[in-house]
């Protein structure tokens, strides 16, 4: 692939073809060039010019206006840059940027701050030089509450976290484990909805993305390289998301939400059972799987 | 394509390819031909000589035997059929089959009926031969327990049926209304999840599928035939996904639920956001491809 590509907007040289920046990450080696830069979407699911209200169309049907920001994060100037081929110290200011967005974001009436990355056609990204979105919202939606309320209800049974106790039999158990560090543990969850999904968790308890420390984030850099490494090899550079699973605004220091970051491989596409009642037919077994990528 | 294909397990010819059927429909002008066959599927999610219990794993991970029955309708002997160029008789009995295998099938232990189309590799089909699957399943999950409760707390309101209501409302409005006839119509939902998202719902309150009468069947295999030629012209013969939302079991002559299909061209893959959050992006408006499917 080529470093640089004439009309890709993303392509160091070609910044005049977005919205101008909000934050530049410079390349202090070389003057003028960057190495990480956060835009506003050019087609934004959200607008934050508009203020944050319901209404009612045809006397009927209830609306809600489309509240928020919407950024784009380029994650290398260059157009062959993948998450794999990049340096450690690279994939590390990447990871400091989603802090950096995550923590000084305008928080006025968002509820929720959802970190993800579409890579490739059939996960949903329309242009191929590395990046992540950044989308804010007005709201709680169902699944977001959902997860909430599933670890806020097993703490009021069991008195501890839902995913510090995961972590634990994981580690018991071995058999769904990716891949560890100081800090991180990847594993399959059980069960797991998608074929080759895979879950990074914190050791130590933290509700909240926008609380990782700068020794976390070194760690936590290796341990998505190092997955997303495997899962290249294993399944020949797939088409993959990965979102960022953190607390809602206001519940940064829960005690029962963890936050976690979940990559899944688009390696298959759900069909009309899934749709319709929302259970999957996983036919890759993560017990198996897992030790095949452990291995890799 | 071809009308015979060798290897192809569904063709008329290779019926030993496959598990005995349960039900054929033959063709009575020719002897020994059929014209929808239902079989077991190969590879079933879920089977009917287990027990249907609950377990728990390692002492702590919940789980249920996929109990239940997974039935395929091969829709044509021949591989060169598609809904679009049948006749319309033959359209007629493939619903006829999903009636029957609807009112038929084991309902032991069973909540739910799911009936539904994968048309195509990335709507989940991994047979190009035209057909259709039937599963049963032991349990009532949370979306469809969702739909249920969203229509019976509607009901409880405002003392009317949320579907019936939705009829009238796109009979006023006639924006989304992509076609019509004397029992059925065919629209857009408003604020559509999916581009290009058709629902078609019988005119007369009926909450189950397993109650549709013949009259209803030959009117509702010509709006099916009608929207997916509609379809096929807009977007050059798409994947697409078609799935039955009906009542579960025991709930049949509810007064809250409305049977419904549902037909998901599969032009978009959703990414990282809509994972995360259940919100969907939909850049198609409705009312624009509504107005373009309605003329064509």
């Amino acid at each position: 692939m080529k470093k640089y590509v004439d009309n890709c907007p993303f392509c160091i040289g070609n910044e005049r073809l977005t919205p101008p920046a909000i934050k530049i990450y410079e390349d202090h080696s070389k003057p003028s060039f960057w190495k990480v830069r956060v835009i506003p979407n050019m087609f934004p699911a959200v607008l934050s010019n508009e203020e944050f209200k319901t209404n009612l169309i045809n006397n009927y049907f209830e609306t809600s206006i489309g509240y928020g920001s919407h950024l784009v994060i380029v994650e290398s100037p260059f157009h062959n840059i993948t998450l794999t081929n990049m340096k450690s110290n690279e994939m590390e200011l990447i990871i400091s940027s989603y802090r950096d967005m995550y923590r000084t974001l305008n928080r006025k009436r968002i509820k929720y701050i959802m970190i993800f990355k579409n890579h490739g056609e059939s996960a949903g990204a329309s242009i191929d030089h590395i990046h992540s979105q950044i989308i804010t919202i007005p709201v709680i939606s169902e699944s977001l509450e959902r997860r909430v309320k599933i670890a806020s209800n097993y703490f009021k049974k069991l008195n501890t976290c839902i995913c510090c106790d995961m972590i634990e039999k994981e580690l018991e158990l071995k058999e769904r484990i990716i891949y560890r560090n100081n800090e991180f543990i990847a594993f399959h969850p059980f069960a797991s909805i998608h074929p080759f999904e895979v879950w990074i968790l914190p050791y130590n308890h933290k509700a909240s993305f926008g609380n990782i420390e700068d020794e976390e984030i070194e760690e936590f850099a290796k341990i998505l390289q190092e997955v997303i490494r495997k899962i290249d090899l294993a399944l020949c550079q797939p088409d993959f998301n990965y979102l960022i699973e953190t607390a809602p605004i206001g519940k940064e220091n829960s005690n029962y939400l963890h936050w976690y970051l979940r990559i899944i491989p688009r390696i298959w596409d759900i069909g009309g059972f899934e749709i319709g009642t929302g259970i999957y037919i996983n036919s890759c077994i993560p017990e198996k799987t897992a030790e095949y990528l452990r291995e890799l």
